[in-house]
C-alpha cells in the first residue's frame, strides 16, 4: 500500500497550502536542542543497517514495542540488527495514531524516498532499501545537508573536552554544530555516587581541588567559559520542579561537606544547596548572555528492572504531576530582582501545566528584547500533532505566537529532522484554517512572514550567534 | 418533534459511516465492568416501569434534575412512578449538550422504538408506551439479548455468595455473567464501623477468625479462590489515590489489632496498612492470572446531607484534585520488581491526568502480553462524547489506540448498553474524519479489522475468558 | 488592510447565523461582574484621548507590550498619549491569535466604526478617529448606551461611601449600578499594614471599635447591610485557594488580638482565622438572599521590581497550580448543613481544574433554585474563545448549560462590552455546529431561547434584581 505521506500532508486548507509552499517548506533548519553524537558529525559517521541509527537508542519505539507484546530480545537485546527491524516493522501498524506512525512514514520518506508503508510484510524490501541508501548516500553530514540543517546544538556534560565540536568548527563544513551545557548530573545529589565521580572529572577537567560550594561553582564557571569559547550560547536543565530558592543565609558549606564525604543530608538541605547551586549557574548564563532551558516536569527510571538492565533514557519515565508554579515563580523573581535574568525557556511535560507555564513566562518580561521568557516548544510525549497545537494555541491566547523560537528535535537520532516539516505543516494548517474560518485577515504575506519567524528566523535573532570561535 | 437520533448519528464523514457500517455495528458486546444487579438477571426481572429501571439508582440523572431546580421528593423521595418520571421528562432539555440528553434518546430508541424527543408535552405517551414494552416484551434477559450482549461482569463484595452467579451458569442462557472481586470496604479503614461489620461477615463466610493481618489476608484469598471458581477474572479497586508502598518493615499486627479494637489510628498508619494489603492482595491478582482494575481520583460523597438521607452514591461525588503519579508508579514498580504484576487497566476521573495515565502505563509493559498495562476507558463524569475522545487522542498519542480493549458501561441500569453503540460511533467518526484528511491511510480493511479489536475483539483476548465451571 | 470583523465573524455556519441574528444579537447586556469606575458613570465621564479608556490600566496590553520587547517608559511611564498608543499599535500584529488582537479590532468596530487593522502605519488616523469621537459623542454614558448596557455591578472595598452609585441611582439614568461586595484586603492577613490601615477606614465607616472577631464581624455586617440598601445584591472574594474551613473551637481571639498588635502569627492559625470570618459572612450573604462570588486560582504579583514601581494589577500575574478542591468541598457542604449556603458562582483561573469545579458545583444544588451552584464563566487568561469553548463543553458535559448565568466582561474599561457578543458569537457558533452535525435537534425557536437564557435571561432571574431604592 502506499504511503499517505502526500505533498499535502497536513495542510487542509487552500490558505495552509499557500502559506507552506509559498513562505516556509524550504526554510533552513535552526535545531538548538537536541541528544546528538558531535562524533558521529565529526566523523561523517556512515550507518551499516537502518536498525543502528533508527531503532538502537529511540526508546520511544521500545515503548512501543513493549506495549505491543514484543519480546525485549528483538528490542534491545541480542537480536540481530534485521530481527529488530522486523519487530518494528511487525509493530507500525499498531502505532496508527501514536506520532511514531507519522515519524516513520516521514522518515522513510525523507531522505530514503520510500512511499510504502512500514509492516511486516514490507519489512524486507523496505529494510534492503535504506541500508543501501545509508551505505552509499547517506552518511551523517549527508543527511543534514539534505534536510537543510544550518545549526543545531548539541547537550553535552560540563566536564566534555568539545573536541568533536572544535574538529567539526575546524573542518570546511558550513555546518554550525555548537554545544550546549547540561550540567544536571552535577545538581543531582541523590545519585551520591555517581555525583562523587563526575565531581572528580570535574576536577580532572579544570585542574583544581573542589572542598566547598565555592570551588564547585568555581570549577563549574571556567567550564561556562570553555563552553562559551567553544560557541556555545545555551544551558540546559532537566529536574522534576524547580527547587525552592530562599535568600536566606543556609550553611551551604557544611551541606557540601557532607556530601563530599559520603554522609547522609536531609532532603531539606539538598534541595536548597541545589537551589543555591542553580541560582548561582543562572547569573553566570546571564553574565554571558547564554539562553539558559529549564525542562521540568519528567517522571523518570519508574522501571526498576529496566534500569537495572539498560541504564537510564530506556523508555520507562513519564509525565509527573509535581506542582510547579511556586517554586519557579520565586526563582525567576529573584534573578530578576537582582537584574540578573537571562533570556529563559521554559519546558514542561505536562500538558495539564500549558496555561501554567504560558502565563508564568509573561510575568517576568521586562522589554529588553522580544519573547525574553520563551514557553519552550512541545516536548516528549508532548510532540506531536495535538500536543504541538495545544502548545501553539495556549501560546497564542495567553502570549505572543508571533515571537516564540520554534520547534527543536530533542532527539537522538539523525533521522529524526522530518520533525520541523512536521510542525511547520502544523503551524501553517492552524494559521490556514483561521483565514479562512475569517479569525484572521487574509494578509499572506503578513502572516507568510510570521510563520518565517516562528520556523526559522526569531530562534537566529534571539540566540545571537554571530560568534567568531579561535579556531 | 422527531428525534435527532437517526442511523448516521455522530458519522460525520463517509469514511466513518463506512467503518461503521461494515465493521463495527452488529459486533457483540463484551462489558466487563458494570454495576447490574445478577439477581436480575437470574430471575428474568420485568420491571413495572421505566423509573423502575431508568431513574431508580441513576444518580447521574439526579444530579441534573436538582441543578435543574427540582424538589427531592420528585427525585428520591415518595413521589409516585409517573411524577418521577414526569419530573425528569420536564428536565431533559435543560440537559442538551450533557450526555444524558444523547443517551435518554439512544436507550429511548433501543430497544423502545421511541422517535420523539422527551419533554414535558411527550412524557405520557412514552411513559406508557416505555411501560408496556417493560411488561410485555423487554425483561432483562430480553434487553440484553436486544443489545447482544454476550459476556458482562458484575462488581461484588468478596462476601457475596454470588449464588445468582451459579444460577445464571447453570441456567440455559448464553449469556455469560461473570462476577469481580471489588473488595473497597476492607480496605477503608476509615469507616469503621462498616469495616468492622464486614470483617464479621468475612468471618462468617470464610469460617475462619480474623485477627490478625495474616488472617485477614488469609480469608480475603479464600474469597478468591471461591470467586476464581465462579468466572470471576477480575478485581477492582476504587480509591482517590494509590498509597504509597513501601518495602520497609512496619508493624501491622499491631495497626491491625488497634483497629480491630476500635482504637485511635494515625491516619498514616493506616494508610501504610491499605498499602501493604492492597500489594499483598495484588500479588494474589497475579497469581490467579487475573486482571486488576484501579478506579482512582473521585471525591465522594461531599454532601453531609445526601449523605444522611439516601446514602452512598447519592448523585454528590466529583472529581478530586489529588497527586497520582508517584505513589502510583512506586506502588506498580514494586509489584514488577517481584514479578508479580497482574495485566492492569488503570482509570482516571481528573481528565487533568489523563497523560500522566496515558504514559505512566507505558512505564511497566514488559512485552510478555499485548497492551498489557492498560489506560481504561473514560470513566464516570468523562463517558460522554468528549471525555471519549479525549481519552483516546491521548492513549493514541501515548501508546497503542489499537491494544485497547476499549468500552463498558460501569452503569446501574439495564437500559445503558447503547453507551456501547455511542462509544463505537464516536471511535468510527474520529478514525474516519483521519482518513479523510489523509492522517490516515484509506485502508478499510486493517481499520477496520483495528476498531474491531478495540470493540470487542481485544478484551476477548485480553481477559482469557476461557472458563469451564464447576456447575 | 480592511478588518476580519464581518457581520458574520464566528458564526461559521448557517444554524450559528440564524440563532445569533434572529435571537441573541440584540439581547441587552447584563454584566455582573467587572471593575468599572462608578465615579466614571456618575460624572459622565470623557475621555481625552483612547490611550485614556484602552491603554491607563489594561494590565493585558501591558503584558503583550512587554512581551514584545516594548520599553516601560512606553507602557507605564512617562510617553505622552500619543507615544503609548503608537507603541501598542505596533505591538497588535504580534498580537495575532492572541484575544488582545480580536478584542482590538471589536472594539475600535464598536462604538468606533474603525474598520481598518491597527498597526504602526494605521495608528496615527486611527488615534484621532477615536479621540474625536471620545470627545464629541461617546462619553461614559454613551458607550453604555452604544451597548444596550442593561444593569452592571461594580466590584467594591466594603468601606466605600457609594456616593456615586447613589448619585447614578438619584439620576434619570435607565441603567441600573450596582455595588458588589468584595472584602479581600480584610481576609488578606498577611498584608498586614494594608491590612491594619483597613481596619481603621472599617472602624471609621461603622463608627465603632474592633477589638475582637466579633467586632469585626459586626462591623462587616454593618457594611453589607449599607451595601444592600444600595441596591447590592453580589460580594466576591479573590483567593489563591480556599481556606480549610474546621468546625472544631479555635481561639479566633486571641490571634485576631495578635493581629492587631502586629505580632506574629502562625500561617496555620491566619488560615483558621481567614476560614472562620469567610464562612461567618456567607451565612450573611445567604440571610440577605445575596449571590456570593468565589475567583479562585491566581498567583499574584509574581515580579516584585514591577510590584515596587506600579503597585498590584500591574500585569504580573499567572494561572497558579494549587489544589482546590477539597477544602472548597468542605467549606460549601459545612454551610449546606447548617442550611446556610448562598447562591454561589465559582471560577478557577487554572483550566485543568474546569471539570474539578464544573462537577463540584453540581454536589451542592439542592433543588431550591435551577442553577443554584453555578461555575463561572472562563475567567482572565481564559476568557478567550478557546477558553469560553472549554468551559461551554465542560459545564455542558458536566452541568446544566442550559441554567448557566453566562457572561461578564470583568473589565477595567469601558470599551470591553463587545466581549458580550464575542461570547453570544462563540455560544451561538457552538450550538449551531452542533445543529449541523445532527447532535441537536434543529429545533430553533426552543434553543434560541436557551441561547437567550444564557445570554440574558438567565442572569436577570437568578439574581433577583427587584430592587426598589431608598433614594
Amino acid at each position: 500500500m502506499q504511503t499517505f505521506i502526500t505533498e499535502n500532508f497536513l495542510l487542509q486548507t487552500e490558505a495552509a497550502r499557500r502559506l507552506y509552499f509559498d513562505h516556509v517548506q524550504h526554510l533552513p533548519i535552526i535545531d538548538y536542542h537536541n541528544h546528538l553524537s558531535p562524533e558521529d558529525i565529526a566523523e561523517n559517521r556512515k550507518f551499516k543497517t537502518i536498525t543502528e541509527v533508527w531503532l538502537n537508542g529511540d526508546h520511544y519505539k521500545w515503548r512501543a514495542m513493549r506495549a505491543n507484546g514484543i519480546d525485549e530480545k528483538l528490542i534491545t537485546g541480542d537480536a540481530d540488527d534485521y530481527e529488530k527491524f522486523k519487530a518494528w516493522a511487525a509493530t507500525v501498524p499498531y502505532t496508527m495514531r501514536n506520532p511514531l506512525y507519522h515519524w516513520t512514514h516521514l522518515e522513510l520518506k525523507h531522505p530514503f524516498n520510500v512511499n510504502e508503508l512500514l509492516n511486516e510484510e514490507s519489512a524486507e524490501k523496505i529494510y534492503n532499501q535504506c541500508n543501501e541508501l545509508l551505505q552509499t548516500k547517506y552518511s551523517v553530514p549527508e543527511i543534514l545537508m539534505y534536510h537543510k540543517v544550518e545549526l543545531l546544538c548539541t547537550t553535552d556534560n560540563p566536564t566534555d573536552d568539545l573536541k568533536h565540536h572544535q574538529q567539526i568548527a575546524q573542518s570546511n563544513s558550513k555546518l554550525k554544530v555548537y554545544p550546549a551545557f547540561r550540567p544536571d548530573i552535577f545538581l543531582n545529589f541523590n545519585e551520591r555516587n555517581e555525583w562523587l565521580h563526575q565531581l572528580q572529572l570535574l576536577e580532572q577537567s579544570t585542574k583544581s581541588s573542589i572542598n566547598s560550594p565555592d570551588d564547585f561553582l568555581t570549577a563549574l564557571q571556567s567550564r561556562i567559559e570553555y563552553f562559551h569559547n567553544n560557541g556555545c550560547r545555551l544551558s540546559d536543565h532537566g529536574l522534576e520542579f524547580m527547587p525552592l530558592y530562599s535568600t536566606g543565609i543556609k550553611n551551604y558549606e557544611s551541606i557540601f561537606s557532607d556530601l563530599l564525604q559520603n554522609k547522609n543530608v536531609l532532603q531539606d538541605d539538598l534541595d536548597s544547596l541545589k537551589a543555591y547551586v542553580l541560582f548561582e549557574l543562572c547569573k553566570l548564563y546571564y553574565s554571558k548572555n547564554w539562553v539558559q532551558q529549564f525542562h521540568l516536569g519528567a517522571m523518570r527510571n519508574n522501571n526498576s528492572r529496566l534500569l537495572k538492565l539498560l541504564g537510564r533514557d530506556a523508555g520507562t519515565d513519564s509525565i509527573g504531576d509535581y506542582k510547579q508554579a511556586g517554586n519557579l515563580s520565586v526563582f525567576l523573581n529573584e534573578l530578576d530582582k537582582e537584574n540578573k535574568l537571562a533570556k529563559t525557556i521554559l519546558y514542561n511535560l505536562n500538558p495539564a501545566d500549558n496555561e501554567v507555564f504560558a502565563t508564568l513566562a509573561g510575568n517576568f518580561n521586562d522589554g529588553s528584547v522580544a519573547g525574553k521568557i520563551q514557553w519552550g516548544s512541545a516536548w516528549w510525549f508532548l510532540d506531536q500533532k495535538d500536543g504541538m497545537e495545544k502548545q501553539l494555541n495556549a501560546l497564542s491566547n495567553m502570549g505572543l505566537l508571533s515571537r516564540f523560537v520554534g520547534m527543536i528535535t530533542d532527539s537522538r537520532s539523525f533521522l529524526s529532522f522530518s520533525r520541523h516539516d512536521y510542525f511547520r505543516r502544523i503551524l501553517c494548517n492552524l494559521i490556514g484554517n483561521e483565514i479562512e474560518n475569517g479569525e484572521l485577515p487574509s494578509d499572506f504575506n503578513w502572516l507568510g512572514d510570521v510563520l518565517t519567524g516562528i520556523s526559522y528566523r526569531n530562534a537566529k535573532e534571539y540566540f545571537g550567534w554571530n560568534i567568531k570561535l579561535n579556531t
